[in-house]
């Protein structure tokens, strides 16, 4: 019989044969202007769930279908479970993609992916494009070269992740026979420097609100009543330093109460990394301080520490120049970063309260909540952690680090706390990639070898 | 020989024949977007110069010409110097207009002028273009019926009062000797109550600004970056907080060091207007609470104090949902309000002063300035003053009170302050106008009589 390796040789050569036609294809998916959080974007949306559910169908997976979802955007499934007796993995990444505004600070336009210093350029090219196609990729390999897999795959690739994953929460806690496995795998994160493998053992939750304050029936000219009108950016301004201090602490009622302290093993492994503040500083935020709560340093505070933040703040005039008014109201979209066992719900309340408290005399709030989801955590001990933590090590040459992530997974959480799947998050990003932000990209090296990592990986998992 | 109002009559009866076509001359006037601030619009807004210029001419002004001004609107100038031995009174209005978003507030389009209830709705309807078609048509009724003016014209009608009218204040301190007049007649004010003709003896000036607030090189992540980057929202909230108070106090080196307190006949005078502090908040404001300076009243720190305000925040995600951005840098656009005798320059400098104090670490904020005009202040014993005062209470019959606007007319500071000569401002807008927000309207009585008041007033002038 053959070795696992020299079983996986054909799949490898496939892979390299195919290697440009992998990233023209990619080239495509990312065309597509998919921006879930954007109603005029809807069509593009639909078309990206069309255009994976194809992909789907074209490297030969079973049951392929679109779960539509009213009012929701659609799920993609596909399945192969040609593989009795072996594992079965639940195969997640997200076909939505954020705003790409400001377009003008983008080199090459967000829609049409530019190649550039082994780079990929386009909004979607790490978080998750680029990623949900290395994992498209790497189960081609084998359909189309051995005809079946080494294991069972179940695909569930979402459209809303970049909004909250409202239905897939609700859809996999619905749904648990269909998406029943031993394990998830996810690749929606990122490694913790360049070459270096690494899976992340915990994601922070999102607690996503809007604030609306209105002072007045109508917009009111600044001559005629400045000085006794009230203003609404004044007062958000005020709730704002209310909610957060100048030195980062936050001033919501038991915000901090139920933080659970990450262990002394996971602490000392945080300072072991080769991270630097004044390189973290320069490289990546490009500011002149570090700002945040006192008394953690920044990975600490990145990982395991909640945080609050303002993202915009609509209303008045926004435009060039100069126009008098006084809105009638004005809007803060802020959110909060939830660490474990912060309840969300909980926050919510809280939060609330404490934004009515902070509400000056004359104004009116009102909260939205856009979403909410919770933290999660994954033990390092787990043998589908492990077992990825070695494939990677084979084809990147380096021990993989276990680290946490400062960003949320909606459906990580409620896979692992209310289904109890382990999940497996292995990303091929880096942290210069700009997700969220202008010229966003993805090394190709890492997508080429992340594929490798994740034909690996199935091998073990045969074993 | 027949008296001044013997000889008015064929005015005021040329005035009542034509009254519908003054207003469908008004409507053509206001479908124009002649929107100064924002650069998109340049083309209507040198539409409304031509518009005003083609006007002067068809109603037989000499001279008229508009005066082209690099990279500025154009002015437009008109003149009737036929009077020999009789005064001679420059007129002064705009014909660009603020933005009118938001749109939807609208009940008819802002462009496309709607009569309802005996107003006239259309953004510049009361500020500018309605009053300033009022003076057009009181001129037209004496060269259409007597073919001569009672007194000496001169027009000049500008583009960029929403902006700050920047040009026009060096224009006429260039020009002395074509703007040369004994008085200004300006309509761009309201009028303090229904029915009760009103003539304004002070201004307030405006300074507006923007601060510009960068903490990162480029947008980024909450995820990947809450808690260790600044926030440009927080930081301008944090110096917003810290330019005014909660109780409307503001903080801002000297600020109030050099404000003139208003007369014990002027505060006199005010608390016997036709005031009530809480119709004001309901009808006007239409808020819960009024908010301001402490130790003073509204009419008084309207009129007298001088106010800051927030008219809008650009940066970040402003659409629809959610996008988990911390950007890299937000703005805010501040101005201010200032009474006589605070100097514009030092404001300025101790505004930048006090923003580089508020700035927090990690931040980088730059102050710029949009616009600077002063205060002023008329006396109410000027005989100029006094004759318009007359003129209105003959037409709306009820003495004429005296108040001041907390608004701003950069152009009467310039010919009050630099060439000395009287401004007289009498508007016929009311206090629910909507002035800068949606629904702008004209009373169409205020119009007709505004034009017969304006008619009484040339015939008083040349006694």
């Amino acid at each position: 019989m053959p070795t696992a390796v020299e079983k996986l040789e054909p799949v490898l050569r496939y892979y390299q044969t195919n290697a440009d036609q992998f990233v023209e294809g990619l080239k495509r998916f990312l065309s597509i202007q998919s921006i879930s959080t954007l109603p005029q974007y809807k069509q593009s949306v639909r078309e990206a769930a069309e255009f994976v559910a194809n992909e789907l169908r074209a490297i030969k997976m079973d049951a392929v279908r679109i779960i539509e979802a009213d009012s929701h955007n659609a799920l993609v499934y596909g399945e192969w479970l040609g593989a009795p007796n072996k594992p079965t993995l639940l195969i997640y990444g997200h076909y939505d993609v954020q705003p790409a505004d400001p377009l003008q600070e983008w080199t090459t336009p967000p829609f049409e992916a530019g190649v550039r210093n082994g780079n990929i350029y386009a909004r979607g090219a790490a978080d998750d494009k680029g990623q949900t196609w290395l994992l498209l990729k790497a189960v081609e390999g084998f359909l189309k070269t051995d005809g079946r897999l080494p294991i069972n795959i179940k695909f569930l690739i979402e459209g809303e992740e970049e909004i909250g994953s409202t239905y897939i929460q609700q859809f996999v806690t619905e749904n648990r026979e269909l998406v029943k496995s031993d394990a998830a795998l996810i690749c929606d994160t990122e490694m913790f420097a360049p070459d270096l493998p690494t899976i992340i053992t915990g994601l922070r939750g999102l607690l996503y609100t809007e604030i609306e304050c209105r002072v007045a029936r109508q917009d009111l000219h600044s001559g005629g009543y400045g000085g006794a009108a009230h203003n609404p950016f004044q007062a958000l301004a005020e709730i704002i330093t209310g909610l957060k201090d100048a030195q980062g602490r936050i001033h919501i009622d038991g915000f901090y109460d139920k933080v659970a302290a990450p262990s002394a093993t996971e602490l000392s492994a945080w300072k072991a990394l080769p991270f630097d503040e004044a390189e973290f500083l320069r490289d990546q935020i490009g500011g002149t301080a570090i700002v945040g709560e006192p008394g953690y340093d920044v990975l600490h505070r990145i990982y395991a520490r909640p945080s609050l933040d303002v993202h915009g703040m609509p209303g008045g005039f926004a435009g060039e120049g100069a126009k008098t008014v006084i809105p009638a109201s004005a809007r803060a979209k802020i959110s909060m970063r939830l660490v474990p066992n912060m309840e969300p719900q909980e926050i919510i309340e809280a939060f609330k309260k404490r934004v009515a408290e902070l509400t000056p005399k004359g104004a009116q709030t009102e909260v939205t909540i856009l979403s909410a989801s919770s933290a999660m955590v994954v033990s390092t001990e787990n043998k589908f952690v492990k077992t990825m933590a070695e494939a990677m090590e084979q084809v990147f040459g380096k021990p993989t680090v276990y680290v946490r992530c400062g960003g949320s997974i909606p459906l990580a959480a409620a896979l692992s706390d209310r289904l109890k799947i382990p999940v497996v998050m292995a990303g091929f990003g880096l942290p210069d990639d700009n997700c969220h932000a202008p010229n966003e990209k993805l090394n190709l090296s890492n997508f080429h070898r992340g594929i490798e990592a994740v034909a690996h990986y199935f091998m073990e998992l045969a074993r």
